[in-house]
């Protein structure tokens, strides 16, 4: 049932102590936005930790009622979104009674990742030492940075460990990071349509989006707060960008084809949309300028660039990088999926497998590219659901 | 031998009569910038026509003086260039003397396309009526008012007849809709790396690439000849969208891997390229905008997101709308191209075949996707060269 952990409302809680990054500066105050879903068991041996993609926020599951745009993507969003005021989380499909991630067994919890925009210290918020926000000043982070953010975090909760960390996309990246990072403290991961180094081709999509918004002369080097200017087209340009990059060539001839905006025939027009599929990319950029911070969207997408499991920790050799992995692990990935192609699940299964961990890996055949994830809720429930009750 | 037909120059040419385009307004003065290669029979029987994409132009073979950047693209484009002051054209392992398109045999011929920004009339061009560049006022136009631009060039040139017309990507719609529109007066089409209408995930590509240009704020709807301002961040971010949708995701990985710009380590910056594909595609955009206007782009781009020959030519039936074809036909396409995948040369072949027409499909196994057609001189040669010859 949709929304079925009922309404919630996003906390925020601040880190007592410093947090130093992997470019060598250190974050003097850091907020971290959560919500969290079901009941913490009394041994505290219960925890899942959930962590979103580029574009997520905290609010994964349940209704909230703080306004704005919903973080839900992919192409079932809209019609879900429907209820005035009261937005779905992004991944409520998996978070809840009886649901993948079972609120009635486990504690879940959900951060706004470090460098977010929805709660948590990024780019937007006030740099202490000048009071201001940061802007183009803020660290450049990594996926290791944002794990450690979320290590700290879950210290203040007094969640020593976790009996899962799971995510799709960059979220996938952080809870390999968390098996590589912290394996005594985690019993399994579970990502889902991602990968231990993004393809060549990904790393230039993800240029050409950060130089989308870059080129925009808004941007102003980042420090646009307060200007009354903001690179929103830039920023939609590189939506449009990703979100091609998140469905299959199948998946939009299946839901747009070649259809026109006005059915008789073609209006000789460049500025208005003549396609169908025109319009929807039109359509999903305004909405995401609505509710997202492009200097978010540029830090995010640096991390998930620079994510290289091999380089960071295992000498360019993947195998060494995973290979004090405690976790067990399920990776689920999808074969429409040409962003985050099941290739590197595949490498990550093979890796983990001839160090003698434990591993299974589900390439499940479907058809909406990498908003997959997102949108194949019924499939992934009865692989996640069973993995888990190991 | 490179640059075999030697140096050339491209020459121009002014239409006698106003051209009346798809949209229903008409283009008063029409100039067509255009070079040929080798000797035409004294029969006129001779002529091949080979078309750019949307960003040639009509230096398509031999040694070009004139300065500027090279149309050329492609992996190997760089290096070829190198003879400074002396710009090989964009298909010269194609055309010269024993090549695919042989000077020995054949009058090439060679126009920079209606809409373009290299010497034939385009948005840059004067407006008569206005003694200023069209800029944004200049009309959309379509694949077919192209055609009609060649047709009456070829008119002034007492060339009534076509042994073939050839071209890649945009180039082979225009061939196609010579044979479609002017069934009596070709012999042969080549049409390579093309389609008889974009795929809506290339519609969509387009779409993106047009709106990068058009939210620059340099754009200002068009007419920003003069202003000392011109939407070439814009038009850089949608060279970069293209040129990644040109090439396979196995050519970028084999070419660049996640190769590091500054091999030591990542040096955590958003502003500068950390990994050498997205030097690449700095470079690209950059090499770009030193060549080509942008309104052009946008032009080119929605005239090849409208080519429709189903619905321009048949009520909505491929088949209807090659019904009248007499040319005998050539498809190549490659299996690494996913922006005009070998499905489109296929749905051709089977129309064309459906309807009795000589038709021959190649598709060539070759790994650099859509930009194959510009790269693999060497398989497309004796396919072209046989089919000539028959």
């Amino acid at each position: 049932m949709d929304g079925a952990v009922g309404v919630v409302h996003t906390q925020t809680l601040k880190l007592p102590q410093p947090l130093a990054l992997d470019c060598g500066r250190t974050l003097p105050s850091v907020t971290i936005a959560y919500e969290t879903y079901g009941t913490l068991a009394p041994r505290r041996d219960n925890v899942i930790l959930v962590c979103h993609a580029l574009s997520g926020d905290a609010h994964a599951a349940g209704w909230s009622t703080t306004g704005g745009e919903s973080a839900r993507d992919g192409f079932g969003a809209d019609a879900r979104d429907g209820q005035r005021g009261r937005l779905l989380g992004w991944w409520d499909g998996m978070i809840g009674p009886g649901k993948a991630f079972d609120t009635d067994r486990y504690f879940v919890v959900s951060t706004n990742l470090l460098g977010g925009c929805r709660g948590t210290t990024g780019p937007s918020s006030i740099n202490p030492e000048t009071g201001r926000p940061y802007g183009g000043d803020f660290p450049v982070i990594t996926v290791a940075d944002m794990v450690r953010a979320e290590r700290a975090f879950l210290d203040v909760l007094e969640l020593p460990r976790l009996a899962a960390v799971a995510g799709g996309s960059l979220g996938g990246m952080q809870a390999l990071e968390w098996a590589v990072r912290y394996p005594d403290q985690v019993d399994a991961i579970i990502p889902i349509a991602s990968t231990h180094a993004l393809e060549p081709q990904g790393v230039a999509w993800n240029a050409i989006a950060r130089n989308a918004i870059m080129a925009d002369p808004h941007w102003q080097g980042g420090h646009y707060y307060g200007t009354g200017r903001a690179p929103l087209d830039g920023m939609g340009v590189a939506r449009m960008v990703g979100h091609i990059t998140y469905l299959s060539a199948p998946s939009l001839a299946g839901k747009f084809g070649r259809r026109l905006q006005h059915a008789g025939d073609i209006r000789y027009t460049l500025t208005e949309p003549e396609f169908e599929v025109e319009s929807y990319l039109q359509h999903q950029a305004g909405k995401f300028q609505q509710r997202f911070d492009p200097n978010t969207y540029l830090y995010l997408s640096r991390a998930l660039s620079y994510f290289d499991l091999a380089r960071a920790h295992g000498g360019g050799q993947l195998r060494q990088a995973v290979r004090h992995v405690r976790a067990r692990t399920l990776l689920i990935s999808f074969t429409s999926d040409w962003l985050y192609p099941p290739s590197g699940s595949m490498a990550l299964a093979e890796a983990l497998r001839a160090e003698g961990r434990d591993v299974t890996l589900e390439i499940i055949d479907a058809p909406y590219g990498h908003d997959c994830f997102l949108l194949e809720e019924d499939r992934q429930t009865p692989l996640i659901r069973r993995f888990l009750s190991h």
